[in-house]
């Protein structure tokens, strides 16, 4: 059978491996493919830069949409990143009829319902594993792999940078700030450090995530992000105490009124695996209502590991040429006409436990004064500790683990403690998930 | 599109998983499958015994010969489990171009060769997720996820009964055959316990994902195996005294030499994912030359769990239907005649380090005997620690950590350990992993 032709958009760290991978795997590839898959035409900005990999017998363009068009490409590989272009190209690509591989996370969640029915009117295939975990063959699996299960839920640490951060917060009892920098000095994070600590990079991935397990359009709109700069050390000690760790999690659970989608720092019992995730690593964990929970670990960036998942979207699509779309596995794991129009519900309405931290004058009775304000608003205490004050302060710190509550209930006690004259400053609240059934 | 027919051989614990599994989502199915998928004739020896699954619309026989002949059914589902009949019933089906699905783990792993090469010569699809891990999509995982990566190792928690007495024996610190006990009167151990506590059921999942992530025919007769029976809470706790748990894993893994296929009791260190997987959970750890290590992690037993599994199979055949079998996704992950000829390596030239535990008379110059014996032939010492004898005793536990040596060498070496006068008994040997690369 005769090699399969890709176009290659972008020749940086992703793309470089992707080169490197198809060429060192070459037989191994082949023998699982059936026939040989070769990249012949790249595009960089940057054709003299030195580069991670060899471009032998590759034709080379500054121009991108000169490897779209060129008529021997079969397959665009899209690693440009960003919107406006990235989407022109692929768009463009769907036009002629060409199927796409892209790792472009912002693209898809922003834009995947457009882009996503244009493919469908021209029947190619659209390829995204690499947008969510790194190489993890997340989409695979909720896509395929738990089609028979109704999804309950999912939580997962898709964010490795964020992950670093905390994780060195806990074993090294250091500051946010601190690790940032030198995470940052270490190349794990951007000079804008903000895709990854506010939680904008795992709302892009969660919008995909959440669109697979549950038929729903991509709504990264109705994502609700919060990022891990509030996070103190004190907060991750005191949730060892507690029995917990603290992880940024991208999670969507259905309750009683609806679907929440959001993103933020959260409390996870330490015997669930998805607590002894540390450094940069990526897990996901899927509960469906026949398999019960289930956990997908691995890297969640870099360039092999995201070749990896580049390549095994490249012989789905390779392996899928002669099936008929409708046989194809959809785009978002439903058919396009069976996802349902649920919209996520604002913050407001999710329900997660908490915890709370205050700082009290060390008096009598203030922590009866806020027990009977959380009873007042129906929030039951799980746990309630005073801790002994700094030498030399006044006030002690009060950490209070609740029940599951509805948020706006909990902003109302919130306020309610806030305002008490005992109570100093603003109570510190991160979210709790047991990852319980 | 009409709904695709099902003929299902077995009725008991988990045929009654997938009828109540299709019935329970068969919206949520028919939304992501793109039709709709029934049982419509099911074999039970048993046709009158009270059962966990509703029969209605369901054409019930005792012969399973007729559900195979019968010229509705598309696809058979073969949940009867055993050789013999098993083996017949899913040839016949072959024979008459029908796809199939198995959850069968000892018939794939001991004849699998044979049946896949009658499936290929008749073009039909045979589907096996159900057959290793239970629920988690493993065989996807490694077989399309990983596509584009050499394997280097892999290991796993495979028998979830064995997993279940070593948490008790690590977290309660009870006796192997107490636990045991417990575990069959709980129902998660057979009255004849040797599959799952001597490692077979392990090794016919190992079989299996060493041939999908090694490119090599189904090689049952050389998995080495060994079970957990001689395991003692002494060595779980000095296991932890050195920061390892104790897990059964089977292990597929190459050295210089060769690979080898190997199920045994393992010390495996407490900071990797796999020494937290508790209970009757399974886990496997696969380690990508481009992804780097990878887990998957879920329930690997179970009417519901093994269903899921079994439906994600049903789809991914109904989807393949009209594809043509060059393009389908391989039984064994490699195209048949790409299958490599490698035959395992025996266990006396397989590597890996070693945990010793000795009974030596308390008396000066012991240690230092061991030490030089183990240095004469070439084993490299991690750690080594003596404890203080039992009261009254007059013999001291010393515990032995090494580096990676061949069985061989460690065979000889513990021959003339035992033979020092100083030295009561035989040495317990139980091999460490570090899981890392």
């Amino acid at each position: 059978m005769k090699p399969v032709k890709l176009g290659l958009l972008g020749l940086g760290t992703v793309g470089g491996g992707v080169v490197n991978l198809l060429e060192r795997n070459r037989d191994e590839i082949g023998r699982r493919a059936g026939r040989e898959i070769e990249v012949v035409h790249a595009a960089t900005r940057h054709p003299d830069r030195a580069r991670s990999c060899s471009i032998e017998g590759i034709r080379v363009s500054t121009d991108p949409m000169a490897v779209v068009d060129d008529p021997e490409t079969e397959i665009i590989i899209e690693l440009i990143g960003g919107e406006t272009a990235a989407r022109e190209l692929i768009e463009r690509a769907i036009d002629q009829g060409k199927h796409v591989v892209t790792a472009n996370k912002e693209l898809i969640a922003k834009a995947g319902n457009e882009i996503f029915g244009k493919a469908r009117d021209r029947g190619v295939t659209l390829g995204f594993e690499a947008a969510v975990a790194g190489g993890i063959p997340i989409i695979k699996a909720v896509r395929e792999g738990l089609v028979g299960n109704r999804i309950e839920w999912l939580a997962g640490i898709i964010n490795g940078t964020a992950n670093f951060i905390l994780s060195e917060m806990f074993y090294n009892g250091r500051e946010f700030g601190d690790v940032l920098a030198e995470a940052q000095r270490l190349g794990y994070a951007e000079a804008d450090p903000s895709f990854d600590v506010d939680g904008i990079d795992a709302a892009h991935k969660l919008t995909i995530l959440a669109s697979i397990a549950f038929g729903i359009p991509l709504q990264y709109d109705r994502v609700y992000m919060e990022g891990i700069g509030h996070i103190s050390r004190d907060d991750v000690a005191y949730a060892q105490e507690l029995g917990f760790r603290i992880k940024h999690l991208g999670i969507c659970r259905r309750n009683d009124s609806g679907l929440g989608l959001r993103v933020h720092p959260t409390l996870v019992p330490e015997r669930q695996l998805l607590a002894s995730v540390d450094g940069v690593m990526n897990a996901v964990m899927v509960n469906g209502d026949a398999l019960g929970p289930t956990l997908y670990y691995g890297a969640g960036a870099g360039a092999e590991p995201t070749a990896s998942a580049v390549v095994a979207d490249l012989v789905d699509v390779v392996r899928e040429f002669t099936l008929e779309p409708e046989n194809r596995v959809p785009y978002l794991a439903f058919q396009s006409h069976a996802l349902s129009h649920e919209v996520a519900l604002p913050m407001e309405d999710v329900e997660t436990a908490y915890y709370l931290r205050l700082l009290a004058r060390d008096k009598p009775g203030v922590l009866a004064e806020v027990a009977r304000l959380l009873a007042e608003e129906g929030i039951s205490i799980e746990a309630i500790i005073q801790k002994q004050p700094e030498p030399g302060a006044s006030e002690v710190p009060v950490i209070i683990l609740t029940h599951r509550v509805r948020e706006w209930l909990m902003n109302r006690a919130c306020e309610r403690i806030e305002a008490l004259e005992a109570i100093e400053g603003s109570a510190v609240r991160i979210r709790v998930e047991t990852l319980g059934s």
